[in-house]
């Protein structure tokens, strides 16, 4: 059961749909506004029933539904592009591999039924072999099904496995998606995970172990994020039928890391995108929201729209950069500096061949050094090329901060030799998608609470304001931090415009 | 010693200034943008060597020494005035009193250099008497002066004097202003003080008492705040020659309680400003801020700057919500996401006498309920009225989110007669100040530090990117938090651009 290498990653995403009615009350020429000068006169104005900011998956879900409910959308979305955390990163050659959220598991029914909607299939992430354990200076390897594996890496797991059952029996008393009623939230929310895996384990393997969970899930450190936060989590891998597992939230195989799609995630948002057509506006990053006499005004580089209700689509920390006049509540408003998002770099290496496969590998790793501390192996389906992908996460890729790209790469091939061998020191070709660096995104893949954020500002993450309402993934209720809970949000929110509308 | 009840409050400031050189190469009218309109063509251009951006304490006392040195400087201020977290809070009979920042004490020393430049006095905080503590509804009174007073209000205190002494101990090791660099930096700050408080007491009594110390200060609950914060904060309660100690940040007399400013501490920020002149631009908030060729463009509501170098003189939080063009580099980028400000109200009652001195009382009190939870006799230096003044910090005040002002008057004066009697519930006038609420604070007193952000994103609370330098109470190394860290952070950011020029 020590799946903490067959993780799953990146959740969420936030993309931009289109296909409505718009009612623009078209003025001259769209201005382009650059951050070196003043805005040039706005003069493009629109006017809808709902205006949605954010063309990621729950931007997109949510004008899908509220179209199809009848209503005026119009989306605004800050990047040329839809999708948010959801991302072909370019391979330099024409082909695209995720450069964000990637994958989808069981009870991810809403991501699930979207995909199939847009006639994006699945298949299994490669999955066969042993997956590696670098600890220390030394790779060793492990089986991935069966209790512990057939040789356990490090007999810190008996302590980890110990740990983990007591954090799923935690867990099942989180009320998922509002961890601030649980029973003992404020014992929980009052400490660190760090806090938590210290006093909760013996070995210095289970807790190199827990800090990593915490790594590959979130791309935080364990002393960055709330007890509580990561029992919600735990609590959100699953679905109204099926309590969320440790197993689920962490595995491959059974879980969150199951399947990938098909012509890459991308696929997805692209596609309901263009179903959507031209309600979605792009390159107009929304800056103030005004919200007067019972509407709102969106003001965003070269449109102004007027609606009933907006719809902000986007994670805490960077809706809080919108100019909301007046003031929002303050417990939404301190809410949005309390949510930070995690530190994490996608990398990956192109091969003619997945050449670990032919070593009895799955191209799965754990380590607790260089800068990457995870990986998978991306390749598509047919196997025709290798493609493996690790994570930069947290402290090793803030160590990279300013780094050019010959030294992220650099980097990035020296742990995948330490796992792979010296094979992997001569890719085709490599790319990276740095999402700390990401203006539109802030990092990724989700944001996270520090102690005393849930239980002192929770409440405001969903209640909207007046005519505000908030989706996100971090919004969600199941599958939090994953595509799956983007589109939940999507879904729940246009049902809460169109009620209130 | 008991003097978790007299203390300081509110500290810093950010405020602008005057009398520089500006070359404005003007253009037509100047815009007012609102929010829920389009930025109207902003006409109005300058240029300066220095834009500083923020007038509190910090970025007046940056644009003073710039322009002794001979720069030009330009301060673009968001607010119609200047002073930032300090601020005269009308009380409707054309009278102020301290809304804000309010007090000095043993080495402040460049708050005090600044206001005696100013020609502002001092005068002590009334303290004579006993204080009151209040708890489980029942209210005791207590000596301040003595060890533990002449009755201890609660037996506790003994547990909690001998955990202040840990804390006192342990802050020796906090290389004031890097608290990154401590020996043990890693392990104090993966916990929060709250984890540390319950390891390190046993009665109800001084567990109370130490999320009050927490709460006064910085107004945030204890499992909101990293033990490595706390302790650098203690450590940064001196100067060069006295290493901070609890004492000295906590106590009136002896501390940085111990003194106010006659005539309000406004009087610093409001003269500052007067002499520096037109080279402070009000109703300027800025938007963007622009590097590109050595330079830097600063685009504010109505005026757009062309300068060399950039002072940012806001806490991190409030400065996350510029348009940094290119985007910052990483650590910054986040650090800023992770740095929220705590959650206060400051709420005064004025009455014909401070009668509460009739009593043989300070005007201080700690409570464990009500709306307040600390208080300080903010009456004028002769006593020719009283004033009470209490704090609603972090649950107090977000409980009252969206309360209606007589909401709000009708907690803090039930608070006022649990200390002080049913004289207290017949004030001649009331007013409050709501810093959750400010939107170009963000809340106060100060910004503060979860687990895992100052050894994690720390060095970038002050390292420059480029052209852009940070200042701000936030960025000093001793009185952090307060008026004096402000003033130090100005003075100290002068020096770093100047020799950068």
């Amino acid at each position: 059961m020590t799946r903490v290498s067959r993780r799953r990653l990146l959740g969420t995403g936030a993309l931009t749909a289109a296909g409505a009615v718009v009612s623009a009350a078209a003025a001259p020429a769209a201005a382009a506004r650059t951050a070196a000068a003043p805005a040039a006169p706005t003069a493009q104005t629109a006017a809808a029933d709902v205006v949605i900011v954010g063309a990621g998956l729950s931007g997109l879900t949510a004008a899908r539904d509220l179209i199809a409910a009848g209503r005026s959308v119009l989306v605004l979305e800050a990047r040329e592009r839809p999708g948010g955390r959801v991302y072909g990163m370019p391979l330099g050659d024409g082909t695209t591999s995720e450069g964000g959220a990637e994958f989808i598991g069981p009870t991810q029914d809403r991501i699930a039924a979207l995909a199939k909607d847009m006639g994006v299939g699945t298949f299994p992430t490669y999955n066969t072999g042993k997956n590696v354990y670098y600890r220390n200076g030394q790779r060793s390897l492990y089986a991935t099904d069966g209790l512990l594996g057939a040789v356990p890496p490090d007999w810190g797991v008996v302590d980890l496995e110990v740990a983990l059952l007591k954090l799923g029996s935690m867990a099942k008393d989180i009320p998922v998606g509002q961890p601030w009623k649980a029973a003992k939230a404020e014992e929980w929310d009052a400490q660190t995970f760090y806090t938590w895996s210290r006093s909760n384990s013996l070995s210095s393997g289970a807790r190199f172990l827990m800090d990593e969970f915490i790594s590959s899930t979130l791309s935080v450190r364990s002393q960055d994020v709330s007890l509580l936060y990561v029992l919600n989590y735990i609590a959100s891998a699953g679905n109204e039928s099926n309590p969320g597992t440790v197993d689920r939230l962490i595995d491959t195989k059974g879980g969150g890391q199951e399947s990938r799609f098909a012509g890459g995630s991308q696929e997805v948002p692209v596609r309901l995108a263009a179903k959507l057509g031209d309600v979605i506006h792009y390159n107009a990053p929304v800056r103030s929201i005004a919200t007067d006499g019972g509407g709102v005004t969106v003001t965003a580089d070269g449109l102004t729209v007027s609606a009933k209700r907006v719809v902000v689509a986007m994670s805490p920390a960077i809706a809080g950069r919108i100019d909301f006049s007046p003031g929002l509540p303050a417990s939404r408003a301190q809410l949005m500096q309390r949510y930070p998002m995690g530190s994490i770099c996608k990398f990956v290496a192109v091969y003619d061949t997945p050449f670990w496969r032919a070593d009895g590998l799955t191209g799965q790793a754990v380590s607790d050094s260089g800068a990457i501390d995870a990986t998978f192996d991306n390749s598509p389906p047919d196997g025709s090329r290798g493609i493996m992908m690790g994570f930069m996460n947290q402290a090793n890729i803030r160590r990279l901060d300013g780094a050019s790209a010959d030294e992220v790469r650099a980097a990035g091939l020296a742990s995948f030799a330490n796992f792979y061998g010296d094979k992997a020191k001569s890719p085709v070709r490599t790319a990276f998608q740095r999402w700390d660096n990401e203006i539109w995104s802030g990092g990724g893949p989700v944001g996270i609470a520090p102690p005393g954020v849930l239980t002192g500002f929770g409440e405001a993450l969903r209640a909207p304001c007046g005519p505000i309402h908030w989706a996100g993934t971090e919004t969600s209720d199941y599958w939090t931090g994953y595509m799956d809970g983007a589109v939940r949000s999507g879904e729940r929110v246009a049902k809460e415009v169109h009620a209130a509308l």
